[in-house]
């Protein structure tokens, strides 16, 4: 072989391997570049490569096949550990543009709220014994002062009647020793609002039984966060601990399915116009307190998908969109969508509702409103079932973004339609994982889909359930389970977050222009001294 | 919404969904079907449909998540008991392409014919215990007459002198009853050879550990199968059994690697062309055995894909393909093609063997032979690491088919190459699964791979380690993990495996005609009297 030939080969090589990468938003916007951020992209790719042996290869107690993008319930605090999280923690995220807002603050402090509430009280079905307390799950309610209980039951007495309620700081006081007193207490509460690793990768190690602990864990939530003295501080701290970790604006789904959430007296009639108010509120409170700061550019805002769960029939979903079409009226800064939530491989289709999904599209035209569906679409592992085969309506009814569409990486001809519509995929790498559609990183489709050129925005999910608070977790996990994707990568995800986000052009422009400053002073505190940004 | 509008939107629906799969070789070629096909085809989506509750929502005793495409390892008992394995078992499979000529036969049954040569000794590194038998590999060694030994010392002795050799019958005999006796020292040696639930699912659960044992089962093989006696035996009963379950031709990977194997007399001295003249040989037998049974149609023949492994030197490869030539031009009608072997992520990427290989080319132009490229590429969860990348480098240097291209789904523009130069993609479903590469088949690319149009032949690897037997058990696994790929997309998938096959064109024409012959007969069979077919 003469050396011609081989230098041939590899510019032909060099080429091939260019066009096939050429649709990925790293390769296709080389405009964007600049010193820095290519040095910081190559300090990161280095590090990647040596703590994929110094942390991913070392031995680790109670971790069985440690490897870079493994299991994330396994892994999270080695995860915390490495150089390259606590960097990605300091890394401007854009736009968290999926998340179910019941499902968002860290549930131990939910449970502080709770129990700073005199309202809350608990019952179980039966008197708790270090043998039941595992299934036996936790009901809170919240009462009205009239109905508070008197004196000391403690739900392990036998003598506690099954399902009666209890004031829930004097269960929590009450617990009895060996059930580990309050700290017991606790852990039962964390237990049974959180997935553990035993679940998810043993006794629920399948996508249907994942999805029985998963709900549950609403069921014991939703009282808490569906009393208002409750939601507000809950909305609060979502808002806050999202700002801490960089995200600069949120669009979260909120649940509808609730005609109405429980006031600071216990009855059941805050209407869901009031639920906007609160939330406005909030929302504004937060902006004035980082406005004192100087740190208006740290949120940008927050706005809300109208959700409510698909196994309502076609006729009640006609109330949900009529409610909705009212509230964007009323409220057309804060209404950013209309999703169906819930399992799909359960629950109803997209087809299903599709009288009153395509009316919904005729009323909002006769209103004057727009409000884009925002599907999720796709979350299976079937092959043409029904929730596989939800794409396809999703798309024909002109979703702006789909969420999750882990199956779209099937359909050769609907990621094409995603790329010429510039459909944008809110990919959830850690929920999708830990709800068991893939069983790590590395078999995660997320390279099909960055690869196909479609924009992608990561997001959390439900991350009290699943302890990926944040974004840095998913960021994480998406870096080190691949030798292509790069710290440019994610920032051109964060970029695109804002850009496929519902704000209207001023605030768009504002968050970028934000985003871009953060973006430029990030990559050059990791290319100029990666080390003292660690020690930040 | 007026009953038009509805009317429209089903109409746009089903042109979306026909048009997103007019690749799939089950869309593409309607002018094939037939009657009986399409009602054939309908009766195993029912009995799916049906199984998937009677057999996979089922209790079973030690199997804590049954589903459709589960671990192969741990559902192969309950496959072998569902009425839709027993239909594929009569399905005619076409060409078996992508199998290890030396992991191909049951391991009981090599063992059985190791057990009648007295050339065959057997040591292990210690004495053996019951502590630590499961930890001790048996090796084997085909000795001189002069060297058999004598006596009867047994492996478990205490002063059993560890390395040394021990007649492999006298051993079996002598196995003490703490071990099992006899029957134990057939699960030692079994266990040796095999993948078993535990080892895939638990203590070997990730791609590096998994394998780790399974080239450690070669280790235990090797010295059995390169012994001539068993080979001709081996050879032979790969042949049979493949032709009990369908498959009427192969193409079978022979490891090059070892320059002689061990003849009848201990001595290693039989070359890679008397290889080629046993196999021949054995070949023939079985072709003139069927011919007087009238049988003819049920085996059109079987090619070698010449192969070595991808640690040897890029110096060292040269002497490789020179004698691939050389065996070319002496038995043209065997050798098929070339590959190299081995973990792709821990050996040499193709990259390493760019310059021997352009040589090899050159070389194959000069000896007016054709030898078309057959590699391995892709089988990785690697995102652009080595193993991925082999696949540019396998499709640059004209690869007729890939071997595996697990990784392929992630390279838009490799797929759109592979469709329009017609590569084949040989899928291997258990294999990838009992490697790691894929937890259980909902999570295959398979799916990607059909949807795109490439063509594809369903293959068992090394199905001696795996206990995937013949093809009946990929196919299966293929079938019940989707709702889209029927019994006719498993009709084109073997269509296809004759068509991209190394035979010449009259032996493709022969092999082509003959399965269409049994495909036809076959799909009457389930379309007219599924039952009676259970029964045959």
């Amino acid at each position: 072989m003469s050396q011609n030939n081989i230098a041939e080969y590899h510019a032909k090589r060099a080429a091939f391997i260019q066009e096939d990468r050429s649709r990925r938003a790293d390769h296709a916007r080389p405009g964007n570049r600049f010193e820095a951020e290519a040095k910081a992209d190559a300090i990161i790719s280095s590090l990647r490569a040596e703590e994929a042996i110094s942390v991913w290869e070392a031995e680790h107690e109670r971790i069985q096949h440690p490897f870079p993008g493994m299991e994330f319930l396994t892994a999270r605090d080695v995860i915390t550990g490495t150089k390259i999280f606590k960097i990605l923690t300091k890394m401007p995220k854009g736009a968290l543009l999926h998340s179910h807002l019941d499902g968002t603050v860290n549930q131990r402090i939910l449970l502080k709220l709770a129990l700073e509430q005199p309202a809350i009280h608990i019952s179980a079905a039966r008197p708790l014994t270090a043998a039941n307390i595992a299934s036996t799950q936790p009901i809170f309610k919240a009462l009205p002062a009239a109905q508070f209980t008197q004196g000391q039951v403690s739900l392990a007495d036998p003598a506690y009647v099954g399902e009666s309620l209890v004031d829930a700081r004097t269960a929590r006081e009450t617990f009895p020793p060996e059930l580990g007193g309050p700290a017991g207490f606790d852990d039962w509460i964390v237990g049974a609002l959180t997935i553990n690793p035993k679940e998810a990768y043993n006794t629920h190690n399948t996508v249907p039984k994942i999805w029985q602990k998963f709900t549950s864990t609403f069921l014991t939530s939703s009282p808490l966060t569906h009393f208002v003295p409750i939601w507000k501080q809950y909305v609060r701290e979502y808002i806050l601990s999202s700002i801490a970790d960089g995200i600069s604006y949120i669009e979260t789904r909120i649940n509808f399915l609730s005609k109405q959430m429980t006031n600071e007296h216990g009855e059941e009639v805050v209407e869901h116009r009031e639920w906007l108010l609160n939330f406005e509120q909030i929302v504004n409170e937060v902006k004035a307190e980082l406005k004192k700061e100087g740190r208006e550019d740290d949120f940008i805002g927050a706005k809300i998908i109208y959700t409510t769960i698909r196994f309502i029939t076609p006729a009640e979903l006609e109330w949900y969109t009529a409610d909705c079409i009212a509230l964007k009226r009323e409220f057309p800064h804060l209404i950013a969508g209309f999703d169906l939530v819930g399992d799909e491989n359960l629950l109803k289709p997209l087809i299903d509702y599709i009288v009153p999904l395509l009316q919904f599209q005729a009323d909002c035209k006769e209103a004057e409103v727009e409000i884009p569906f925002l599907f999720h679409a796709g979350e299976t592992l079937g092959d043409g079932s029904k929730a596989d085969v939800n794409l396809y309506d999703a798309i024909l009814l002109g979703t702006k973004r789909i969420g999750h569409g882990f199956s779209l990486v099937k359909h050769p001809m609907l990621m094409q339609v995603c790329r010429e519509r510039d459909i944008m995929l809110e990919v959830c790498p850690i929920s999708n994982e830990i709800l068991r559609l893939t069983s790590s990183m590395p078999m995660h489709p997320l390279p099909i889909v960055l690869n196909n050129g479609i924009p992608v925005a990561l997001c959390s999910d439900d991350p009290a359930v699943f302890g990926n608070m944040g974004l840095s977790f998913d960021f994480y996990q998406v870096l080190v389970a691949s030798e292509v994707t790069g710290l440019i990568q994610l920032g051109e995800m964060a970029r695109d977050s804002i850009k496929y986000s519902c704000m209207d052009a001023d605030e768009k422009a504002r968050a970028s222009a934000a985003w871009e400053k953060k973006w430029v002073a990030f990559v050059e505190a990791v290319a100029s001294n990666v080390d003292g940004l660690l020690e930040t």
